[in-house]
């Protein structure tokens, strides 16, 4: 599944009477940006592949790209968000951390709550 | 009072432990932005000074851009945000419409609605 720009996948959104009330939520960290939704998606083809070049590549984003923004991620955790196995039967591999478990979840929830809030603001507009 | 570009007036956020939660909201209309914190801003002014000219100059904004902004708001607005007088004893003026002023009261009330949303998740990070 190929994120496309124009579906601004980080923007949530309701429609209420004759407008639309927009919204954008992201984490900040030490160094900026920690998390937002596209690291979070990023962190999910992880989960599901095991695999940097194998997540990055389903997202159709460079490993070189994803490798970075992982590098950051796990900078700026208190706790690192993966982590990556040397060797082994299939060479390696990286997998998601306890803790970026939860960040997968915290930021989920907070989405849902996000959007939740969106939908009840845009019934009150009143001009 | 110039609005600098880096203190970000339309991103609110609020520091948890370890990290910072981020959030900006907007409102949107037919033509895509309707309503943001620099608009509603430029509005403020208008009520302040009752003149599109003297507005954007406090705000270092050029006439042309603070008068295509407003055309763009009343287009998309229900029902008109401001209203120009013609002639009278101070050669006329621009002054809010009972709407403008429910969009402001609409847009201040939602932000701090906002604040509070961001300070109460920003207590709940477990990562």
């Amino acid at each position: 599944m190929k994120l496309k720009k124009k579906e601004r996948p980080c923007i949530r959104s309701a429609a209420g009477n004759d407008y639309t009330l927009m919204g954008k939520l992201w984490i900040e960290g030490r160094e900026g940006t920690f998390l937002g939704h596209g690291r979070i998606a990023l962190l999910e083809r992880i989960k599901q592949y095991g695999s940097i070049s194998e997540a990055a590549r389903s997202m159709e984003m460079s490993y070189r790209h994803a490798w970075a923004l992982l590098e950051n991620m796990n900078r700026q955790a208190r706790l690192p968000l993966i982590e990556t196995a040397i060797g082994g039967e299939k060479g390696g591999g990286t997998r998601l951390t306890e803790t970026g478990e939860k960040a997968i979840a915290f930021f989920k929830e907070l989405d849902k709550k996000f959007e939740r809030f969106l939908s009840m603001e845009a019934k009150r507009f009143d001009f």
